[in-house]
C-alpha cells in the first residue's frame, strides 16, 4: 500500500509500505477514504519533536472496513466508520467516564499511520463508530473532522463548559480552535470570543458563531477580553495552541472560577503554580476523548447542522502528502485533507 | 489592643497596637474571642516569604461584633460571628458564582492582622455570617476551624468532587488535609485514603473517616493508590501542601479524567505543561472561597454533626503566641489556637 512517511524534519516522502493486517483478534483494517495532516505532525516536521527514525504518518481516518478479527462483533465489513485519533476497549472504567484517550489498552493511531490506503484499528469495537451509510461526497471532510479536530474542539469547549449565558474565549485560529468556536456556538455560547490575526480564519470564525475577534496576543490579548467582560474575564477559555504564551493568555483570560480547556500539545511551557494558584480557574484538558463525542458529532454532520470540514482549506492526493506539509508549515494552508 | 505581631523569621511578639476601628462605612470591629495560627503563617516565619518590616498577623477569626459602619445592614452590634481568610462584598458576578476569595473588592485578612483583641473587617454585610448564638464553649473551636482550614479542606474536597461511590486521596496530614479528609467524609466520599507518616494525625484521619493510611510518599505514594483503586488512581485527590512534589503526588494519584483540589498555597512549584496533558486531569484550586460553605458549616458544627476543632492540638493564650509559632514550626502542633 502506499503510505505517508517521515524521514526527518522537512523530509516527508510517500511510499510503499507494507500492508496494514488484521495482527490482535480485535483489530480491524479499513479502506482509508480520507486522511489528513494535523497540527501536531508538524513538531516533528519542524525538528521540535524528535523522530525516532523513518516514522509512517498519521492518525485521522475515515474509510471503509476491510477485514475485522475474530472478536470484533459491532463493526462489520462494509461499514463507513469514522474513529478517534486514539484506540480504546470502551470498556474500561475510565472509558465509561468518558475518558477513552486515556483507556487503560489504549494505543495511539500515530503508532499506526493512517496517512495510507489501509490502516490497522485496534480494539475496533471500541474505536470505531459506524455512519449511518456511506456519505455524500460532501460530507467527507466534516467526517473526518470529527475524527480529531472537531472532537479535540468540542472537548475544550466542553471543559471550557461552554453553554448558554456563557462568554467563551478561544486561543488558536488553527483547526482546532476553529472547531471550539463552533462547538461553543452548537454547545449554546451567548458570546464567543476569536483571538486571531488573520483575515480568512476571523471570517471562519465568524462562520462558525464567533461574535468578537481580539487581534492582540499574550497579557494585552487576554486584557481585551477582560474589557470586553465588565472586567470579569470570559466565563471559559480554550487553549489551542501550547505554548507558554497561549497557556497564560488563556488562563488570563478566564475570570476567577472560569474554566479553561488546553487541547493545545504543550512544548516547553512550564506554569508557575503560585501564578496558576491565584488565578483560581479550572485547567483540565489532554489528549482530547473525542469517541466520546463521536456518535453525536456523526449525526449532527449528517443532518447538516454542522459544516466543520470548513477547516480544509487544501485538498491533496495522497501522492502529494509532502506538499500539504509544507503548506502548512508555511501557514498557507489551515488544515490539509488527503484523498485516497 | 494587644496583637500579634511578626518583626523577622522566627521573632514573632505580642505588643500594643492601635485600636481597630472603622475605616469604610462598610466595616465592622470585631472583639475576637479565638484566632489562631495558620501554616501559611509560617512561610515568613521561616523565612521562605520575605516580610515587609514588622507585620501585624493573623488571617482567622471569631468574635462578637462591636462597631458597624454606617452601611452596614445585616449584621448587627452584638452578633456572635464567623468570616472568611478574605474579605468580600458577596454581591459582585465572582461572589455569586461562589468565588468570593476573588471578590472584586476583596481584601487579604491578613492585611488586617486578627491575631489581636479587636478587628476591623471590611465589606462586613458580605463578610460576616452570624451564628444562630453565643455558642457554647465547644463549638468555638469548631467555628474558628471554619473560619479558614475547615472552609479550605471543604473546597479542596469539593474541587476533588467528592461525593457517593467516589475515592478520594489527601495528600497532607495538617489542619486542612484532615478538614479536607472531614468533608469528603460528609460529602459521602465511599473511601477516603489519607497520606500521613504522623501516629496523632492518622488517627484523627481515621476518626474524620479516612478508610486507609498510605505513608509513602510522591511516586511511591501515587502508585499505593493506584495499587489500592485496581490500577486507576483516586477519582478525585485533595493537594493541601503546596510543594512540587505534593502536588505532582496528588496529580499521580488521581485516574485520568479525575479531579485534584489544590490548597496548599504553592512555593516553588513548577508544572511541566506536558506532564500536566497528559495526565488528563481537572486541577482547579486556590484562595480557597470559604465564605460560600460557612453558612452550612455553620449550622453543621451548631448541630454537633462535625468537630472539626479537633485539629487543634495546642491551645494558648494570645500572649503565649510566639511559643505557638514555635510549637507549629517544629511540628510539635498540627495548629494551635490562641484564647483572649
Amino acid at each position: 500500500m502506499r503510505g505517508v512517511v517521515m524521514y526527518a524534519p522537512g523530509d516527508v516522502r510517500v511510499e510503499e509500505r507494507e500492508d496494514a493486517k488484521i495482527v490482535e483478534p480485535t483489530d480491524a483494517v479499513i479502506r482509508v477514504t480520507a486522511a489528513c495532516i494535523c497540527g501536531s505532525d508538524l513538531w516533528p516536521y519542524r525538528g521540535i519533536e524528535a523522530l525516532n527514525g523513518p516514522t509512517p504518518m498519521g492518525h485521522e481516518y475515515i474509510g471503509i472496513v476491510e477485514q475485522i478479527g475474530d472478536d470484533v462483533r459491532d463493526i462489520k465489513v462494509g461499514d463507513y466508520v469514522v474513529g478517534s485519533f486514539v484506540a480504546s476497549d470502551n470498556t474500561c472504567e475510565i472509558c465509561r467516564a468518558g475518558y477513552q484517550s486515556r483507556c487503560v489498552h489504549n494505543v495511539m493511531m500515530g503508532s499506526v499511520g493512517t496517512q495510507a490506503q489501509l490502516a490497522r484499528i485496534p480494539l475496533a469495537d471500541g474505536t470505531l463508530v459506524a455512519t449511518p451509510g456511506a456519505p455524500d461526497a460532501d460530507l467527507v471532510p466534516s467526517l473526518l473532522a470529527a475524527s480529531d479536530v472537531l472532537g479535540t474542539g468540542w472537548f475544550a469547549a466542553v471543559a471550557a463548559e461552554a453553554g448558554p449565558g456563557k462568554t467563551i474565549a478561544v486561543v488558536g485560529d488553527g483547526a482546532v480552535g476553529l472547531s471550539a468556536v463552533l462547538a461553543a456556538k452548537q454547545l449554546g455560547a451567548e458570546r464567543i470570543i476569536a483571538f486571531s490575526r488573520h483575515p480568512e480564519r476571523q471570517a471562519l470564525a465568524r462562520e462558525f458563531g464567533a461574535t468578537d475577534i481580539i487581534e492582540e496576543r499574550g497579557d494585552a490579548g487576554a486584557a481585551r477580553v477582560k474589557e470586553l467582560t465588565g472586567g470579569y474575564g470570559a466565563h471559559g477559555v480554550v487553549e489551542a495552541v501550547g505554548t507558554e504564551e497561549s497557556m497564560w493568555q488563556a488562563i488570563n483570560s478566564a475570570r476567577p472560577g472560569g474554566y479553561v480547556g488546553y487541547v493545545g500539545v504543550t512544548h516547553g511551557v512550564k506554569l508557575d503554580g503560585l501564578d496558576l494558584f491565584f488565578t483560581g480557574v479550572h485547567l483540565h484538558g489532554g489528549p482530547a476523548p473525542v469517541r466520546r463525542f463521536l456518535p453525536e458529532l456523526i449525526q449532527l454532520i449528517w443532518d447538516r447542522a454542522i459544516d466543520p470540514g470548513k477547516v480544509f482549506d487544501l485538498t491533496l492526493p495522497l501522492e502529494d502528502a509532502a506538499e500539504g506539509y509544507r503548506a502548512m508549515d508555511e501557514r498557507r494552508a489551515t488544515k490539509v485533507l488527503l484523498t485516497l
